[in-house]
């Protein structure tokens, strides 16, 4: 396939039509997908999740920066929520990338989650692909939030940094809640500011509480402390800390076998998104083009029936015999 | 049913009984919202959300307190984020709504979201109906968050509320992008603190950017400012305001024939829960009980195929006509 072998060839401009062809959700590029999934497994997939504020962005600038310097070449994939007031992604066009724009080894694109459609996962997890196809060594894969979705988004990294600022009060431990589990790495960022020793003990005890076989061939997730980016000295250093901290991660992967429990959690969170789609999307179709969910919905608003009555009904009538 | 009977008699033990019921996705519970669900329409059902920090619940607290001397009843529903580590919410048993135990007009449920399983926001929806047909007057569903799954819940409201507080930065605008358009009151919690002009400037320039047509019959959403908890005559003066606010939005709905619309868009979300539960639940349990799902992950790690085309021969052999 052409588009394959361009795409291998680091093609940017067949690689950025791609991915923003499956955040559309067209049909024609899962196609393109399909032949590109036999080709991926070389990259390193770094996950980056956080609460809004935490800097995150500044923090994968210096970890493109510390990479290239290490000779890698790296993809960032930055998941921006979008507002329909607004139309399009509001934290832009991640100006402060633009020091890389340059550099033919950094490829960066923002994924937009266009209001409320869902599969953004699936399309986060098809330009991983992409990225790992064209030959980045690093991909890092940015998100906000701490809903689902992030779960899901961040299923598909190999090494997962979970970012936490001092000072956010302890309900901020508790949102955190679904993220904590899928940690490998913890990063306090801001460390400078009050708190931070603080909010670095509450980690340490939460994960004392941890059964010990949640730390996969005996991982801990350490605790790096990242310096105020205003002060360059200390961010550069306490950055080249966390790289290397991803490295040994990744290292201690290979030397446990456990490359392949993360090759099968993402398997898992895609052939599940797939099938979601490909069941659930037929179906909802034929009920909106043959106008039958208008219907349904004036009798739930009629309360002539309830939601459970109806959706039985749609499945005894579109599934086959597993229906009972 | 002599269930529905004792929940309309407003039995608080039936009630609870049966939305534990539904947390835990047991099917016959759903039997009972059949009978429940006709007979739901009557309260008031006001969503709030914000971000970790935001003070929601003391807000809550204060609500109930206004709405109780109003002799009004009040159903709270908090749904709480859990943690594998510790099991169970986190946010506790709602020390701070202790002050209500003893007052039969109000009836508070912790809901969790037990890991990573989904359907929250149908068992959010159904709980709403219980307390619906107990006979409260208001029912406040309070959730933490900004994801879709915050949005699906909120969205089962009439009246929704979002919570910010000043100095939180401006991504802070960003991530609540999904949760904007959705406000019908926004709160300024902690207005005592420094910044809140700031932020009030900021939901006042982003509501004028937005579309006329975005305010259902002329509805712009007020800004409300509440002072700190801990100054009680600033605390219960804007509640007043508040609530005062929330009964007005009630009126304007009602004057303008929009509760139909409300009930509408929740018919819509209650529907597509309902349709993605029954159309996937049977697909996906036939696929571990025989075994296939399995074989699909080996092969997806082993490359041998993608998951598109596993899923599109999962829909070809499970969906009867429509999968094409």
């Amino acid at each position: 396939m052409e588009k394959v072998k361009k795409i291998r060839g680091g093609d940017v401009r067949t690689a950025s039509r791609l991915i923003r062809n499956l955040e559309d959700g067209m049909i024609e590029a899962r196609s393109t997908i399909k032949h590109i999934f036999p080709l991926t497994g070389r990259a390193h997939v770094i996950g980056l999740t956080g609460s809004p504020g935490a800097g995150k962005s500044t923090l994968v600038d210096g970890l493109v920066e510390s990479f290239r310097k290490k000779e890698k070449t790296v993809g960032v994939l930055a998941v921006d929520p979008t507002s329909p007031f607004t139309g399009g992604a509001i934290l832009g066009d991640r100006i402060r990338m633009q020091r890389h724009a340059e550099d033919p080894g950094v490829f960066v694109r923002s994924l937009a989650t266009r209001g409320a459609l869902g599969g953004l996962a699936k399309a986060v997890g098809d330009a991983i692909h992409i990225l790992d196809v064209m030959g980045k060594d690093k991909v890092i894969v940015e998100t906000v939030g701490t809903g689902q979705q992030e779960v899901d988004i961040i299923n598909h990294s190999h090494t997962v940094l979970v970012v936490l600022i001092p000072g956010m009060g302890d309900e901020i431990q508790a949102i955190k809640a679904g993220i904590m589990e899928i940690a490998d790495i913890f990063v306090i960022n801001k460390a400078d500011r009050e708190g931070s020793s603080k909010l670095r003990r509450e980690i340490m005890a939460m994960l004392d509480m941890a059964p010990p076989e949640t730390f996969a061939a005996g991982w801990r997730p350490p605790i790096i402390r990242v310096e105020n980016a205003f002060e360059p000295d200390g961010f550069g250093k306490s950055l080249e800390e966390l790289s290397a901290t991803i490295e040994k991660h990744y290292q201690h992967l290979v030397q446990h076998n456990l490359i392949g429990s993360r090759v099968r959690r993402k398997a898992v969170v895609e052939l599940n998104e797939a099938i979601r789609n490909s069941v659930l999307e037929p179906v909802l179709n034929r009920l909106v083009q043959n106008g039958e969910i208008e219907g349904m919905i004036q009798k739930l608003i009629n309360k002539e029936t309830d939601p459970y009555t109806l959706a039985e009904d749609v499945a005894r009538r579109y599934l086959k015999e597993c229906s009972g």
